[in-house]
Formats: structure tokens, sequence, C-alpha cells
């Protein structure tokens, strides 16, 4: 009897155009960020800020994935950045052939930064490789500290966090300590944000983060 | 050519395995729910005051799901009350099997109200049915009240709402104005409670609600 193992052959096959679109994109210079995190953790909000603050020093790109709405790309849009909105009609998560598709369409020509928005999911978006250099991975506190935990392996494949609403962190049982903690026992190097986009604190130091990578990434580039 | 519709096929076969679920819970006059939402939503902690508010009047007992901890039953266990844990291995949603293999472990003897806590998750949990009388989707405030139009699958399949945190509204820009209208455009007869289990608010209402539906099940069973 022969066996289909229908979910290896879907990553198999999604990951070798997972490649090809890493390829595209490395031989432009373009670092590339698969920006995931749960419904209203604030992505697009995080998205938002780093735009203002840093599209005179950086020319970024946006790919936003939602199920149906194109409300995420239209705030990105009144940012002044190019956008590309991918409706996944109800899938979970985003796969490398939709990414292909995009960046078919965007223009790529002196872009430093392209940003994928994935689908509100802690689960489904962990597995996908969609060519990016990194996973980042925003936590809200209203969450709780507890994730890392109960949702193992999208920590484990992000390079780094992003803390979100630490305004808010008097108003809930989030221990900043035990998160810390938890995830250097999940994965020794992940480097942790701590961020209010509502107050504005902690953007400069991601966009930072960020440059450092471009610039590293675009030596690369040059030098190959 | 021969095509399979994988996700057809499955969705056929969970619903088979989730109306046998259905037809034991209900020869016993069991009331069920499937309580979904985004990780950290705060369905443990729902049903932790559920459980402290209610035990005496009605016997509950929980199937917790998650990835791969524990953490969720042992804070049910806690509070006195039947539960068990079922571990995905990171799987994104609950199936109807996985509550069949639950069932047969559990003594449903005298039961009241089963509660399936899914995995927190808004996307894939919405198209599998466990055999519960309803899904009942929490939402917190602080994932933002664009949260139906952007998931609006989960809500349309869910005959209640239980909107959580909303001593946290003063801190956000959660429209409850908002949501009630989009809940009302998705689907005209949506049952909602606004509730903050933090400082213990309108989980009496909640409670209520599902005794009614309890005992409107039980009458229904005695009849038949």
């Amino acid at each position: 009897m022969k066996q289909i193992d229908v979910m290896k052959d879907l990553l198999a096959d999604n990951n070798k155009i997972a490649d090809a679109n890493r390829k595209l994109l490395s031989d432009k210079g373009i670092f590339t960020i698969n920006l995931v995190g749960s419904p209203g953790a604030g992505k697009t909000s995080l998205l938002e800020r780093l735009i203002r603050k840093f599209k005179d020093e950086i020319k970024i790109v946006v790919i936003e994935g939602d199920l149906y709405t194109t409300n995420d790309a239209q705030r990105i849009e009144q940012e002044g950045i190019e956008v590309i909105q991918l409706n996944t009609k109800g899938a979970c998560h985003l796969e490398a052939n939709m990414i292909a598709e995009a960046l078919a369409d965007l223009n790529l020509e002196e872009v430093d930064l392209l940003v994928i928005e994935n689908v509100g999911n802690l689960v489904c978006t962990a597995s996908f490789d969609l060519g990016e250099d990194m996973k980042i991975t925003l936590l809200s506190v209203t969450e709780g500290s507890d994730k890392p935990l109960k949702y193992p392996i999208i920590f484990q494949n992000s390079k780094g966090v992003v803390v979100n609403k630490v305004d808010l962190l008097e108003h809930t049982d989030f221990s900043i300590k035990q998160l810390y903690q938890d995830l250097k026992n999940l994965k020794e190097d992940i480097k942790v944000f701590e961020v209010s986009c509502v107050k504005e604190e902690g953007i400069l130091e991601f966009g930072d983060y960020l440059k450092g990578k471009i610039k590293t990434k675009q030596l690369a580039t040059r030098s190959s």
C-alpha cells in the first residue's frame, strides 16, 4: 500500500519555492522579515510606527496577509509605502507560492527591507518558510507570559521577539522575568525588544537592529 | 485523472465522528460548548471563574486542548473538577476523534455541562465540529474590535461571544458599539456577554445563560 504524507510533501514543495524567493531577494540585497503573532498582538501597529520613524532612511515594502479584508494594507498604504494585500480566503497562514506571486508584482528596485505580515496565528505560521531572512514573533503582554512554553515552535523558529503593549504591564500579571527565562530555555540567542506602539517606545531600538541586519546583508550581496 | 480533495474528506470524516459524539452527549443530557479564541484571550481564566461560581449548582467536566503543556488542565484540576488534557503535539485545532477518545475516559454520569477548551487559534478551530451544542468565541478587548470582520468564519459559527478584559477598555481603542454592529451584520442572533475575569464581572450572566441551555437540553432528553 502506498502512503502519502501530505504534510511532508506540502512542506517540501513550499520550501523549494521559499528558497527561490530567498535567492531573488538576496540577489537584490533585500532583507526580509516574516512577522508573526496572535490576532490583535499589534503587527500592523508596529509596522506603522516602524515606517513612520525609518522610511526616510530605508526603503520599505510590505506584503500583508489576511483572510479576507484589506484593512491592514490600507493602513500601511496611508504611510506612503508600496504594499500588496494577499487574501488567503480562510487559510490560516501564508505559503511561499503566495509570496512568489506578490514578489512578481512588487517593484523591488532599491528596496532595503521587505516585511511580510503573516495571518494572525501562533501555530500554523510557525512551520512555513516564506523565503525570509528571519521570523519575528510579536507577543503582546495582554496575552500572558506563558505563551512561549505553550506555543514553543514559533518562538524556536524566530530570531527575535517583540514584546508589545508594555504600557499595559501594570494592568496584567505578565512576568517579563519569566518570559526572558523561558525564551532563553527555548532558544539561547533569541533577541527581545520591549515595545509600546501606543506610547511609541522601543521602536527605535527595533528599527536600529533591523538597520544593522540590512547593512550586513547588503555588504554580503555586494561582495559576492 | 483522479483528484482527492483532502480537506473535504477530512471534514466529512470529522463530522461523522462529531455527530456520534453529539448523540452520546445528548443521550446523557449533557450540554457541551466548544470554547475558542486567540492565544491569551482568557479561555482558562473564564473557565476557572465559571467553575468557582457554579460548581455547586451544575456538574461540570472539562476537556483541555493544548499543543504540548498540561498547564491549563492543572489550573482546572485545582478547582476540583474532572479534566482531561489533550495534547495535539503541534496541531492547530482539536478534531472530533480526539474528543471521542477523551469521552471514553471521562465519567459522564450526572454531568450537566462539558466544556471543551480548544487550542488558541481564531482560524483553524472554526471549521471543525467536535460534537458540541454550540461554539462560544472568547474575544479580549486588547485584541481590538476589528476581529469579527478579520476572522468572520469563527464568529459566524458561534452562538455566543464573550468579550473579556472589559476592565482594560479605557486603555484601548476598542469600540463596543462597532463590535455589536459588526457581529449583528455577520450573524443576526449572536449573543454577547461583556466579562472581566480579573474583576469577576459578567460571569454570573454568562453562567445563567448556560444554565438555561442546560435545563432546556435536559428537558428535551427526558421527554424523548
